[in-house]
């Protein structure tokens, strides 16, 4: 009998070859399958001497090719082909077999298949990978969601191939079904603020204080020795630091100011808006990126009038640092609480502090500051809000008025700080003794007979506003 | 033969009945069911006098008191309920007439449902209707969507129903399939927005200023008699001006502060990310009232330190006039913005200047201001944001300077304001010469490789981040 392969992955792209190469390099018995067989034969002759591949010509082959309970992962684009995938090896595996989808599904798309498959006694596993295709290759963050039998012989694998952090994997069970691409949505979520935020930053020094992006690569370096220490921050010192070869111009300077997305910010938001969970952090990040592209609309406007306060100090680059770092954790405690809110939903007992453990390396947000959420999350599971731990609410109450004068300077000088000004009226909202809700609840019962709620007693009540005297009633839901 | 009703209505809880009565008090002969008779008893015993009703027991004898092309309209609570009354009715229709769903739909449903009738011959028109109760029986804001053959029946009975300003109904085709809902739907959202900059005035009023809510009572009915007249307006001065009789308190302080919401403001927010559309007036508003009803997370950061400025003088209430007005602006500029994109999306050729007509009476954001909108395009048509329209640009010029001073004083206060800083951040967005977007485009391009373009050649392109001297290559796409 021909070598049975521990582990399969078909759709060999540049993500799914440099998984299959990340196994290999392990030590796994990898099986290769490509749709179109060129892409397999380049595989065994470029990197076929890293390790045991079993390349397959055929599905039928493919999956003959693994040993029980088989495992396989399909790494091709998110969407209608992954349904043509599956319905392709579905017919082909048996009950107990593992069939993993790699790809960036929607959660509910994931939560369907799984149902689906179930019934045939097949895991079906999602898995969100974060860190590209250097990730893919040298180790990710991985998010595996699924049943725990399933991760009982499918875990320690992705553990091995995983990025580490002080020894310990990037790669943690979430939960069943659709946990793992949930989490994994709600990471690029984060991230798009994390970027926003850093570019808002960096917009500030640059307008404001009037640094050159050679100036302010450095005060990207020194934030990355500090707290604020991320890949992101490292990345854009890089970026900062270029210079455009055929202009000679920064290269920052070059690029249009036109930022896309792929989806996964957007679907975050939906979720959110779905589960009620206030992310505007996260959605004023997606929102800069639309607005950046709304060239017609921004032609349109560019001659209406801003501001211009006096310049700022370069010493200013100090309360940024202070302003990005309290905006950031709104953004993570945001994104956490959206977490918190989707486990709840579908009953998956997210463990928060291990994910905050399992992006300290390999993804895109990797960064020291995932340890202080683990240990938040460590001290108490259940804490509302990162926002009340006591580390971080020492850290913003030192910095918090320099958070506010940042956000003022920018409104004063014209700079566009949405992601700044979001987070900070988010804390200053969470804070609120009282909010004006009650006012907005009150129009809402007095055009919409909607009921309000009183805070001196229970139930629901409505104010006759047409009636002479305006009685109140209370009204049995 | 017994005499033709020229329209019916199925449902009658009491936008139903209302919209029944408001069809007999024009002299229109309605035919008149529900579900249980018991509500068609009722509505015979209690309004029978007001007008010609020809009351039905069963689907089919309400279908046959019908002149033909029957025209007959569902109140049902939107969703399965709305779907089981299609299927029963579909099947009693002849090719020609005219199915209505007043409901408050989602566009996609109505999408889906015109599509299907389509193929029986029978026109499917999602109408939204606002207004509320009051309105459906003295005339509200109606949206219909639909074909133009069945509006050319139709509509003239709608508008004459409708509400009227300066002898105009508040009644227009809107365009085919959804292109009704989807208007109601950004309608809501818009009036989110604006219930949220209003309770954002009133609490810096309350909080900044130190205003009694009996003096901000004041300020309100001031502002009523200005550019910021509307609905909403005047019951924000009712409501303030109102005490609560239990306890002799202002009635807004013994409301629980934690407004609800049912789910267009959500769903406007979702379809505009779909569409990629910066809504961040209306996000913050359906954000903020989830912020709102989190209890947990805001008793857990109630600890959390503040600021607090300097007292405001109660002359400051003209600059939280400016403010609000520019803000508001802003969130109509963003609605209106999304009915664009929603109706190029669906080639449903929706002419903007008619939606702010159809809007000045009947609904929750009527307003004279809706007339200036409609000027706006009048004058141009393809204006491609409020903001650039030469009245609002001079307005918003006017007052930039203390709309930015409102924000200021509110974040120097520790004073949330949401709706005006992200409005504010909106507008310094769009007038940005160079936005902060080209540093996320090139992250994007250092971690994966997602390309960009350049602002002195077409083309796209990636730079090399892995290689000495970092060169760049044009990528064909």
């Amino acid at each position: 009998m021909a070598q049975q392969a521990v582990i399969g992955v078909t759709g060999l792209g540049v993500m799914g070859r440099n998984l299959a190469r990340n196994f290999a390099r392990h030590g796994y018995p990898v099986a290769v399958h490509n749709r179109t067989s060129a892409k397999t034969t380049a595989l065994m002759e470029e990197f076929g001497h890293e390790g045991d591949f079993i390349p397959a010509e055929t599905p039928a082959e493919f999956v003959a090719s693994l040993a029980r309970p088989r495992k396989m992962i399909i790494m091709v684009k998110a969407g209608l082909s992954t349904d043509a995938v599956i319905d392709e090896y579905a017919p082909l595996l048996e009950p107990g077999d593992i069939l993993v989808d790699g790809g960036n599904a929607h959660y509910a798309d994931t939560r369907r298949r799984e149902r689906t498959l179930r019934e045939l006694g097949i895991h079906f596993v999602g898995v969100g990978i974060s860190g590209g295709e250097q990730g893919a290759l040298e180790g990710p963050s991985i998010m595996p969601g699924g049943s725990a039998e399933a991760y009982a012989s499918l875990g320690p694998i992705l553990e091995d191939i995983a990025a580490k952090v002080d020894g310990v994997p990037c790669c943690a069970h979430v939960g069943p079904d659709g946990a793992g691409h949930f989490v994994k949505m709600v990471h690029n979520g984060i991230e798009y603020a994390d970027m926003q935020l850093i570019a808002e930053a960096y917009d500030i020094l640059r307008k404001g204080a009037g640094l050159s992006p050679a100036e302010i690569t450095e005060v990207f370096r020194t934030w990355n020795s500090g707290r604020l220490e991320s890949y992101l921050i490292e990345i854009t010192a890089e970026v900062l630091a270029h210079t455009d070869a055929a202009t000679g111009r920064p290269f920052v300077d070059v690029v249009l100011d036109q930022a896309e997305q792929k989806g996964t910010g957007r679907w975050t938001v939906q979720a959110a808006l779905d589960l009620g969970v206030p992310v505007t952090g996260i959605a004023e990040a997606v929102f800069a990126r639309s607005l950046s592209g709304h060239a017609a609309v921004r032609g349109a406007a560019r001659e209406l009038p801003g501001a211009s306060g006096a310049g700022l100090e370069a010493s200013f680059a100090d309360a940024v640092e202070q302003a990005l770092y309290a905006s950031k954790v709104v953004a993570y405690a945001q994104g956490f609480d959206q977490i918190r809110a989707g486990s709840e939903q579908y009953d998956w007992n997210i463990d928060l502090g291990a994910m905050a453990t399992i992006w300290r390396g390999g993804c895109i947000i990797r960064a020291h500051f995932l340890d202080r959420i683990r240990a938040a999350y460590q001290a108490d599971p259940a804490t509302p809000t990162l926002l009340s731990d006591a580390n971080f609410a020492a850290e913003i109450s030192k910095g918090q008025d320099a958070w506010r004068e940042v956000v003022v300077a920018a409104i004063r000088r014209g700079i566009p700080a949405p992601g700044f000004a979001s987070s900070l009226a988010y804390y200053d909202g969470l804070r609120a003794e009282r909010l004006p809700a009650a006012l907005i609840q009150a129009q809402r019962d007095f055009f919409g007979a909607h009921t309000y709620r009183r805070d001196d007693r229970e139930g629901f009540y409505h104010t006759h506003w047409e009636l002479p005297g305006r009685p109140e009633a209370r009204i049995d839901v």
